[in-house]
């Protein structure tokens, strides 16, 4: 991890030649230093896509003025491109309901440092985790969902999230579907751990099917939300063996560290802006 | 693993008091040394499961006799029960199609001794491996098959299988799906290898469903053969991580390892008698 | 995980005819019902080791009343014996020094009632983290160790164990190696956590040892106590893979996540006394 | 994996600004199509790494021609550049004792066109594998070791090797030490299997010294071999979790499959140049 000030870009386009010479020519040329540049072509779609990290020590460009000259160059190979200020911390909200193991190991990474990220809140449909929140010194909004209050309570949250600048949102086992009206402002920015290996067992009670599927492995998903439930483009996964000795109570337990270190990794990855969503998928950068 | 002349008991009945004491009772009484004793109460269905291997040396029963003798016993607990001697070893058909790496993996195992097993022979659909077969002295039985031949063919692997006494049979990559006139002929005893984790991407083409979702594993499973297509009991799982920057191809390259092991694995569980199979999953021994 | 009132046995003896049989007979004349047995013969050492739970519910002896009885059996066979309670929650210190991630994994395991376990203290030789005991509620004792004050710290700590009748000890990542005065209290009964996978990179800074060497692999290693530095009967080990992109930073901050998840196996295997040391290895009983 | 023909790059540098931008500037003026770029900064030595592949379709440079046109650029940065031919395959030799699974895996691998590699031979000090090689077609010399005939032995080694071309050796379980004499010639072109998670039991008998160690995993390594015993550049490992019920034929017998796997993934990394020594330790790019 490097402690510099560093921007940060992603691009994707057509696949073509020098595109790599070009982008490091005008990089080089306005007296940034590379750090890690990580390329990748896509052959079954020709794609490219690539992620560039460099010093501003010296870099002549404002972010400002690198969007406009870098306008051109972007134009010539069709780039969609994203920049990134690594030094800025992301704000990140951490939605949860009953079960805390997530919330307590994401809130004990953030406070000893692992993770460079400002929390400003925790929303909750019950109010079991708000000790919790309290304890770190987290604001906590509980927002109790039925089916009559689902959409009041989401615009609610929409505000919230709105007022306090929230880049992006994990659900650390927020057992209530989101809407599109919430999905859709936070594209490719709501990080989800649903526990077991998608696409075995999306949906509801997982453990309990792979328990009554007599699987050998169990695992767990972290993943971007989209509209439809548990596909989105996949983060992270893992998984642990389990015996037939194990019951469905133990499958539970062991899956809560699966859940905390796939889910702790994806948001790992989103800080670092290692990760970039193309059709549905992840690429994500070394 | 034990050299010594031994017999392998499994159970399964209905939980209740005293059933190990009975059991280790009736062998000690008759001469038994108990090696191993794996026992195991599944406490959502009140089933108690149970393996025992002893020694034969100074046992004075024979195997038609342990049957006569142990029967009061087995009623008395509603026992189902199954005798093995561990010293004889099971004979084994193998069916391959094109892809020879199982088929490999297998033949090279058993040519160092490494599995105790007879196999009479090699069936498969095309010829590619036949030459592999020749290489190992296994006589190799080309039977192509097709819409309209396919259940000739389906009797002449029969009255093979029948001929040579065949235990078991595994498909090492056979490419084509079993009727129930051959599955239910050997329950329990056809072990195949599908390349995914299951139940994740069942059916055809597992490797193609892998990249299309975007997973971030990729796996393995051994399964017992029932009349549903990939949805036996399962024996064995195993997984790899893939990256982004991996094409369908090294898919399917770096997948071949992972068929090879968990095939292989599941064989050595299946002559090892650790497998017991009850409503539709595995217990698999210590 | 079974919530009824049990005992649970372990055996260790020369390896005989008739010791299952002998000792679940001895159980079920006194009504007790097994709920798991797991029982194992090392053949290089001709060692029988078991491990037995049973009812309490309609058992006829208490636990004084087991030891006199059964005394005559365990002699017979030369056992070694030892009798645990169930129910009967264990005393659980933590030692810590200025690291929080193993503390803050613990307590919020302990939390939540996946350990059943009382902590009547957390003792560390730094202040940093006594603001998270406290959060907890859990006693904090502050005992800075210097070359000069140590044996007189030990004695202290001693002190407060056997006040508060601990009865064993995690070191969660603390950095003071303990005297044989303390070690020989607590015998197999005092957890490390050590931050590679063993006997690799004994001994101080192994990370960045694992770095230089340019291992693919690093781990963490959970073991009992000894005399010799990191040489301990080892409970659990994990690894995880490293490329040549991570920095000791990358290690140090990846290893974190091994060092929780190895420990809290560590110690929930010593929980549910399925751990058996003999000749400086651990037995893991199912 | 690209069918293309294709030239691959390896240099390493000192590090600062430009370097990317300079390098795929040159390929670009020069008509090549860079298909993938990995590059990396190994910011405690301030080293600069790179792999580069590129088309050379319309490159309008032969691999002479390169090296002439590309001096001065390397000059200026002090790069140490490696140029390889993609399309064109290596000669491998392999070496083997009595043991022949890693053989069996290598050369069933190479037949079904996994490992684009010619084989030229098979060397061993035993005769045993004489028939596998000759099954696959392979040459095969059987040159015995004993002290007093092993400088000979291996003056016929290096005589059979450069008269065949054989541009690196693979010890295939090759249980003898080669001498500097034979070392030196092939400097990080032997890759070696050692059957243990290094640096932990180096040297003989690494399954025996795991089992007296009473180890939760066991583990190989493949490493490029230099003058120091099982000290060279790592390249891969890997491991499985063992557990107190199994003998160390468990170990030996399970471990064959990690040799296998572990040796070929090295295999199959050096044939694709994706591997960059430097330091005793290698860069394995993606």
């Amino acid at each position: 991890m490097n402690k510099q000030h560093t921007a940060i870009l992603h691009i994707h386009c057509p696949d073509q030649k020098g595109i790599v010479a070009a982008v490091t020519g005008f990089i080089n040329q306005h007296n940034g230093n590379v750090l890690h540049l990580d390329q990748h072509v896509d052959f079954e779609q020709d794609v490219f896509f690539m992620r560039m990290e460099w010093t501003l020590a010296d870099f002549d460009l404002t972010v400002d003025e690198f969007v406009t000259a870098f306008a051109p160059l972007a134009e010539t190979y069709s780039m969609q491109f994203d920049l990134f200020e690594g030094a800025k911390p992301l704000r990140m909200a951490i939605f949860v309901s009953k079960q805390p193991h997530c919330l307590y190991d994401i809130l004990s990474r953030h406070e000893t440092g692992e993770f460079p990220v400002d929390i400003p809140m925790v929303i909750s449909n019950h109010s079991d985790c708000g000790h919790i929140a309290e304890r770190f010194g987290i604001p906590f909004h509980h927002l109790p969902v039925t089916p009559e209050t689902k959409a009041a309570q989401e615009q609610e949250q929409i505000r919230l999230l709105e007022e306090a600048h929230v880049d992006f949102i994990v659900l650390a086992r927020y057992m209530q579907i989101l809407t599109p009206t919430l999905v859709d402002r936070y594209p490719s920015r709501i990080i989800n751990i649903h526990h077991s290996f998608l696409p075995a067992f999306a949906g509801a009670r997982p453990y309990h099917a792979a328990y009554a599927r007599g699987v050998k492995i169990i695992g767990a998903t972290s993943h971007y939300v989209t509209a439809d439930l548990d596909a989105g483009p996949i983060i992270e996964q893992d998984i642990i063996r389990v015996s037939h000795r194990e019951t469905i109570e133990d499958f539970i337990r062991r899956g809560r560290d699966l859940e905390k270190a796939v889910l702790s990794r994806a948001i790992w990855l989103h800080l670092r802006r290692q990760i970039l969503v193309y059709n549905n998928k992840t690429v994500l950068f070394g």
